[in-house]
C-alpha cells in the first residue's frame, strides 16, 4: 500500500481529514487508525473502557467526555480524583481560567490561583466543592466503592458528565479518588464512610469477564491505565486496545509503556488489535470523538 | 477570560475545531493560537517563512506545502535536503509504501527497502533521482546557491511544489542540500560545479532585511530552523513566530529551544508574537493549513 | 560565574565528577544542584519523602533504596503497589531477568514471562507472592492503612528495605496498593480485612505538619508525588524538593509538571529551593546516592 | 542472566558504577553497554567518528571532546557549526556564563547576552570570534572542505580541542559550518573563499571505506548523524553505532532514528552491534569517557 499524500480543502471537515490521514505516516496514520478501530470497537458493540489521566477536565475536555457517554461509545469510565474533583467544580458553575505558562507562580499564590501549566483555578471553586462533598460525605456510613461515590455525586449534579453516566447507568471507576482534593474532604468528612477499592476491584474484574469483544481507550496512562489492564489478568484480555500518550517507552514507567508489552502480561489477547497514538490528547482525542460521532449514522441502526 | 469546554458535533469542520480549541489549554489551545497567528501574518501580508525537518515528505505532507505554496500562505521554503530528495522521487512518480516499525530492519534492506520509522521507500526510487540529478548536475557549470539548484530542480518536474515555486517564483532554500542523497549526487556528478552557500547566506540575508512585517514557521527544528533565524541577526528580527515540534527545551538542543530564547538573540524582535505547539507536524500541520484555506475569503481581496 | 568544562580523569570518583558537574549546564549542572540540595536537607535535619513511581525495583534500584534509608538520607518512602510488588518478589529469592525489547510480546506470554520494557518477570514469582500476601491478608480483620499493611510485610521479610523501614520505623506509604498485584490478592483473600486509605491520608497530614524542615524528593511522578505534595495543602508546604523525570511539563499532566508550578498551590513554600533533573532515574538516582554517601562524614555527626 | 541490583559504597569510582549498571535495566544498562561497546571499539583498533549536536560546547564538554581526542578514543570528528563557534570563544579566552531559564529574555537582549537554556553568551564574544575568524577567512584564496577551514583554525588556537586535532592529524567535518555564526561571517569576509563540501564528502567517503573495523558514536543527532551516517552507503556500514539522545523514535524524525532503522538503508552492517542511551549527553558522555579512561591501561600496550 502506498502512502497517500493528506489532502485538505476548503471546508473540509473533521472526519475527512481524518480519512485522509489513513494513508499518511507517523502520528497522522496512527490517529485515523486508532479512529477507525474505536469505530470497529462500536460496531462490534465491544465494551468499551475508557481511562481518563492527565488534566483533561480543566483543559476542557468535559463536552466530550460527555459526548462520548451520551452517544454510548463508551461504557465505562476510569478516571483520576482530580479529573473528578475538577469536574465537580465545572458542574457546580466554577470555571477554569486561561492562563499562561509564563508567570509567577508565588503571585499565583498570594492572588489564590492555582496552575495547571496554562490553566488557572481559584481557590474558591474548591471550597464549594468541599462543601459539597462535605455534605454528601457527612451522611454515608459503611463501605462504598469509589464507584458508588462517583454515582451518589453524579445523582446530586446537573449539567455534568457524572449526571449522565448516573442517568445511564454507566459505571465510572475513580482508582486515585483518595489522592485527590476529593480524597482529603472524605478523610475529613467522612467520618462513618469507608472507600473500599475492594469492592471496585471486584466491580471491574466482573465487568472484565464478559462474554462480548471487550475494548480499552487509554488516555494518559497513570493508575487508571493500570487499574482497567490489570483487571484484565484474571479474565482473557482486551480485544482492542488504543493508547492516547506523550509517553515514551524507553524509560520504563508504566504510562509509556506499549500495549505490545501488555500482551506478554496478558492484558491484551495474543491476536487483539491495538493502536498507540504520540499526541496531545486535548488535540487528538477530540478530533477522534468527532469521527465518530460522524460515522455513528452507519452503524446506530445496529445499537 | 474562562475555559470553554470543546464542543464537536456531527459534521464539524476543521476549521470550526479549531476555533473550539481556542478556549481550552494546552495543546489544543496553541494549536489555534498557532492558526490564528498564521492567519494574521498573511492578513498583515508579512513575508512567510516555511522551515521544513523530520521526514514530512515521506509522512504525505507534500500536497499541504503545495497549497500552502499555491494559496500563498507562505513566501519562502527552507527544507532539508532529505525532503528535497524524497519529493524528486514523488515528483518523478515513486511512491512511498506504508510500512511497520515492528520488522525486520535486515530483511528489509536484504529486499531493497529503506525505513524512514514505518514508511519504506525502495532503493530504485534513488537511482531514478541519481539518473534525473545526474543530467542536471553534469551540465552545470560555475557556483550555485542551493535555491538556484532547487529551481534548476522545479523547472525540470510536474505535479511537485517544487515547480510551483519554480512558477511562482518563490524562493526555497536547502541548507543541507550537501548532507542528503542529492548531494552524494552532486559529488559524483557535478564535477564543474560548486554548491555555494555563500550565495545562499546573502539571498536570504536580503529576504530578512525587507521593509514588512517578517513571520516564520517552523515544523520540526533542525538546520533550516537555524538557517532562517540566523539569518536575522543582521536584521531586526522576525515579528511573528510559530513553532511545530516535538522536541523538548529542556535539554539544551536548537530543535527544542523556545522562541522566547530567541529573542535574547534578536532572532525575534522583543515584542514578537509566537506560539509554540508540542505536536507531531503530521497532525498539526494539514489541519492548520485546513483553517487558512477555509478562513482565506475574508482576507483575500487585500492580496 | 562562570561554565567550568567538566573534567575526568583517571579514578574519578561519582562524587568527583557531580562536584564537577556543578559548573556545567542542562541536567548534568541540574544532577549537581539536586545532589547539594538533598545534602542539604540531611544536614539541615530536614524531614525527607522520597516517592518513588516507575518499575524502579524492576530496574535494580533496591539496593539504593536500601541505602537511602539505612543512612537516613530518607525519612518517609511513598511507592507504587508495582513496586512493592517487585521487592517482595526479590525478598522471596525470585529474580528479575535482563531481557530485550525486541521480543515477541506473545511468544513471552506462552513462556510465562512477563515484560518491563528490558527486563522480564517469571509469572512463578507472582504466586510466590500470592502465597505470602495471601497467608498475611487471611489473618487480618479490620481497617488498616497502606502503611500499616507495608509495616506487616515488611516484619516478615528478611533482605529487603521494606525490612530496614519495620526495624526502623521508616514510614512507608503505597497509596496505589489496590493499583497491583497485591491489590488484587488483597481482594481475594482479605475478606475481614479493609484497605483504608483515610488512615494514611491523616498519618501523612500529620508528619507534613512538623515543626522541622520539610523536603521531598519525588523520583518519576504519578501518585506518590500527588499523594506527598498533596498533604501539604494544609501545612505550610515543603522547604526543599527535588524532581527526577523524564516528563516535559508542556503536555500539562501531573508527573510532568514544573515544581514552581507547586508552588502555585502552596504545596512548597514561596521561597522553597527545587531542583528538577530531566534524566531516567535509573543513572540518576544511583549516581546521586554515592554523592550523599560520600559526603556523610562531613554531616554524620550532626545526626 | 539476572538483574543484579546496583550497588553503590562510599568512595565509588565512576567506572565502577558503570560496572554496576550492567545488570541493571532502562538506560542505566544501556550506559554500560554503550561504554563497554566503545571500549570494544577502541580495543579492536576500530575507526571512531564522534558526532556532536546540540550545544555541547556551551554546556561544558570541551575538556571531555580533547581527552577522547588525545587518548584517541577517538579518530574523526564531525560537529555542528555553533558547536565550533562557541569552541573558538573558549579558546579565545571568553567564558560562557552560567545561567538561569527563569529570565526575562528581553532583558537578556538588551544586556547584550543570548540564552542557550542555562547558559549565557555575552554578545562581545561573538565579536571576537569575527575578529579571528575575519583574520583567517580575508586571506584564503579558493576552495576549501570544512574539514580544512577548521584545520586552519586548529593551527592558530592554543588551548583547544580544535589545536589538538590539528597536532594529532584528526580529521574534523563541521558540514553545517555555513548554518552558524562563523557561516557569516565567511560570507562577509571570504570574498574569495568558497566553502565546498564535495571535498569534505570525498574525504569522508575515503575514511569510511578503510578497511578496519568502523564505529560511530552520535550525540544528539542532526547533521553530524547523518552526514557519518550517509557517507556509509557507498562502504559497507558500520561494525559498531552508539548514540546518546533524548529523541523518541515515534515522531519519525532522523535525530531519533533508532540504529536498527539505519540497518535498512546499510548504513550500519547487518550485524553491526548497536546501543542507544536515552539521556542528556552532559550526563552519559563524561560518565562514559570517565569509564574508558580508566579501563585504558588494560588495552594500551596494543595500540
Amino acid at each position: 500500500m502506498k502512502v497517500e499524500p493528506i489532502k485538505v480543502r476548503r471546508g473540509i471537515k473533521v472526519s475527512e481529514i481524518i480519512e485522509s490521514f489513513s494513508f499518511s505516516a507517523f502520528n497522522a496514520r496512527r490517529l485515523a487508525e486508532s479512529a477507525k478501530l474505536w469505530k470497529k470497537m462500536v460496531e462490534e458493540r465491544a465494551f468499551v473502557f475508557l481511562t481518563l489521566a492527565g488534566a483533561m477536565i480543566p483543559a476542557g475536555m468535559r463536552e466530550v467526555v460527555k459526548d462520548l457517554l451520551e452517544n454510548e461509545l463508551v461504557n465505562s469510565l476510569v478516571l483520576t480524583g482530580a479529573n473528578l474533583v475538577h469536574e465537580i467544580c465545572e458542574a457546580l458553575g466554577f470555571k477554569h481560567e486561561i492562563g499562561d505558562t509564563n508567570v509567577s507562580d508565588v503571585e499565583l499564590a498570594e492572588s489564590d490561583l492555582n496552575r495547571i501549566y496554562d490553566v488557572f483555578i481559584p481557590t474558591s471553586s474548591f471550597i464549594a466543592v468541599e462543601e459539597f462533598l462535605g455534605d454528601i460525605f457527612r451522611d454515608l456510613e459503611g463501605n462504598f466503592s469509589s464507584s458508588e461515590l462517583v454515582r451518589l455525586i453524579g445523582s446530586r449534579l446537573e449539567n455534568s458528565f457524572l449526571r449522565i453516566a448516573f442517568d445511564k447507568k454507566i459505571p465510572i471507576f475513580c482508582p486515585t479518588f483518595h489522592d485527590s482534593i476529593a480524597g482529603l474532604h472524605l478523610a475529613l468528612y467522612g467520618k462513618k464512610l469507608v472507600l473500599d477499592y475492594r469492592k471496585d476491584i471486584f466491580e471491574i474484574l466482573d465487568l472484565c469477564s464478559q462474554k462480548r469483544k471487550m475494548g480499552i481507550v487509554i488516555v494518559g496512562g497513570g493508575v487508571p491505565k493500570n487499574f482497567a489492564l490489570q483487571a484484565m489478568l484474571l479474565s482473557d484480555g482486551f480485544d482492542y486496545a488504543i493508547q492516547i500518550t506523550t509517553d515514551s517507552p524507553q524509560f520504563g514507567g508504566l504510562s509509556g509503556a506499549t500495549l505490545e508489552e501488555a500482551k506478554s502480561w496478558c492484558k491484551l489477547k495474543k491476536d487483539a488489535k491495538a493502536v498507540t497514538v504520540y499526541c496531545d490528547a486535548t488535540i487528538a482525542l477530540p478530533l477522534i470523538c468527532s469521527y465518530l460521532i460522524d460515522n455513528k449514522l452507519s452503524y446506530s441502526k445496529q445499537i
